[in-house]
């Protein structure tokens, strides 16, 4: 099977950038000596997973219970379920504990970590937590300086159903830096803030062997790690074109594209139009605020270049993209028929349309069929 | 199983509310005495597919060609596929018209309509295909007057692989009718592009026995469908807050709603966090533009009543959403744990996020699961 024989659209996964995107990453890692646990929330795939704990410990890190689930079955023993966790999903964690998987749980709540310190001893499993730490983007976590980290701590370490397994911070707002001196800054806020909130708890007496941080950005623009245990990133094994824009990445090394094909022509307009719409693209509009707006993505022949201009998809409706050109578009290369591949703004949301990766290596010849673990 | 022992996030489908939708429109229709030929892209459900051609011929409109498989073997048998069909896609359909099914497809491309006339002879199939008409929307379809209408209906009826079947026009652009005077005004552009049309063809002797026309808006606020053979509709089955805005739905008809958990209190920014993130709700931001922006959804009690006030998604990450109200939130009601329900602004896409319906019918008793079929 070739690219050109696949119904469109398709989500085409290119190995050898992917394999690359995670080499350096994994190398970068070794390098530092400090542990690297993927996050599987953008490619929510075992054989992505395999590739990216290679050579490292082997813990992964997931964005739903449904995702522990799945790489627990395909042999991850180690994952670290980072979503504050709502108590009615508890005895689903347990569940995983029990079958023998080290699953380690966060929370930024006192009564949500009374729960869990209760919870556990009556599901008969001890959970391990993180306490969610934030070090400015204020979408969860925890104050580091803030009086309710030692009550959280306190009541997890007491807990009889709980141990309390140190920190976690995550910089989101590190996709705000425009420059690698801005995200190498917000990366040593994130590490500080991190190592900072275990000191404190160390102070009262209670252990922190663990400090996550991560994101991309600040895992790939930090200066100086002291402290930390843990690396928790994802997006780098894919990149984007958002993450092209921060520089994270290269636009030649962006994973993975939007297999298309082109439905119709309206030459008045400058415009063709294509069977990827908004569920095959998404409503992502990530690069909207960055010098580059390419609209809903970037529109690249069947062999990934970029050879058709500054070609972009300007607008979506369900099944349906409208492909638009900044000079006159090439249609005779564009009939009905013709075939595309649309570079997306965000890897995560626009994979997550899929139920699988079509995966190339080196040509247009469709080597693998990789699935992907959706919804809750 | 109740509302409140589901997992979350999850996708809640009122029942009484779907029916009583459903049954307006149907009833609607038998009235004016025009064929319904529902659209299932909103539900890709079957059992919302039953109920929605109860009364009615029994035929279907998809999206893409999966829901023709998906709707033929549940015993669909009249299905129109209404998007442009790409040249590759013509042995998927003609499979399924030798299974039995009666299915149109559609296009307005003269080379398109040339490759279609072949193949259908090359692959043992005549296919009925309607000519898609631009009325203003300016998505796809050609001008009704336009010389290419004649030529493709030609290459279309002359064919041996080919039968022409008449014109398809869907007015898109009545999503911009702020009015109930605007759309109506839209219905009958659609209604006179699409008669137009089939009146041209059938001067220049070629048959036109179907004129399908259909929106939401445009099938509900037309005064006059006079020469139009069948309607084609979908989202009316379940509403969404940007139909409400648009004066297509009340806020009390809307089906589908998104189930959540609170996972997190920032008591000093008046913000809890939910764990229905860009994932369970889409980056849809139809509302934008309306006079009532609900960020990403607007957020209900676990009953489906706006009891919490003016309370609105107003930033949404992967598993996260932020939810702010204009006043200061009832966070009593709110701790950690605590179930919502999120009003979407775009039933379509947020529902595709999710394989399945969670059904209640005047409780908070889950009295079905409902599959949906995603994907390509």
């Amino acid at each position: 099977m070739r690219l050109a024989d696949l119904p469109t659209p398709a989500l085409v996964l290119d190995r050898a950038r992917l394999r690359r995107n995670i080499q350096a990453m994994s190398e970068r890692y070794r390098k530092l000596g400090v542990r690297l646990r993927p996050h599987l929330k953008t490619s929510k795939s075992v054989d992505v997973a395999r590739m990216a704990t290679e050579g490292h410990f082997g813990g992964i890190t997931v964005s739903t219970l449904k995702e522990a689930e799945h790489f627990a079955a395909a042999g991850f023993r180690d994952i670290l379920y980072a979503v504050c966790i709502a108590p009615a999903k508890l005895d689903q964690a347990a569940k995983l504990i029990k079958s023998g998987v080290a699953l380690t749980i966060i929370t930024d709540d006192l009564d949500a970590a009374k729960t869990i310190a209760v919870r556990g001893k009556e599901l008969g499993v001890t959970f391990d937590v993180l306490i969610e730490v934030d070090c400015g983007e204020h979408r969860s976590g925890i104050p580091p300086e803030s009086d309710v980290l030692l009550a959280i701590g306190r009541v997890l370490h007491a807990g009889p159903g709980s141990r309390l397994a140190g920190i976690m911070v995550h910089a989101g707002h590190s996709y705000t830096a425009r420059s690698l001196d801005a995200a190498a800054e917000i990366a040593e806020i994130e590490r500080s803030a991190g190592v900072r909130a275990a000191e404190r708890l160390r102070a009262a007496e209670m252990p922190a062997p663990t400090v996550s941080m991560g994101s991309t950005p600040t895992a790939l623009h930090g200066k100086n790690y002291d402290g930390i245990t843990e690396m928790r990133c994802g997006v780098y094994m894919f990149g984007d074109l958002f993450q092209s824009e921060i520089g994270s990445c290269g636009k030649d090394d962006i994973a993975v594209s939007v297999l298309s094909s082109v439905i119709g022509q309206r030459r008045p307009e400058n415009r063709v139009l294509i069977d990827a719409g908004f569920l095959a693209l998404s409503k992502d509009r990530s690069t909207a605020n960055t010098p580059h707006d390419v609209g809903y993505g970037r529109v690249a022949d069947l062999s990934g270049a970029l050879g058709l201009g500054d070609v972009t998809v300007v607008g979506v409706h369900q099944e349906h993209g409208m492909v638009e050109g900044k000079t006159p578009l090439p249609f005779d290369r564009l009939p009905v028929g013709a075939r595309v591949r649309v570079i997306p703004n965000h890897a995560c949301i626009t994979s997550a349309a899929y139920d699988r990766y079509h995966v190339i290596d080196g040509s247009d010849e469709v080597v693998a069929v990789w699935p992907r673990c959706n919804g809750w």
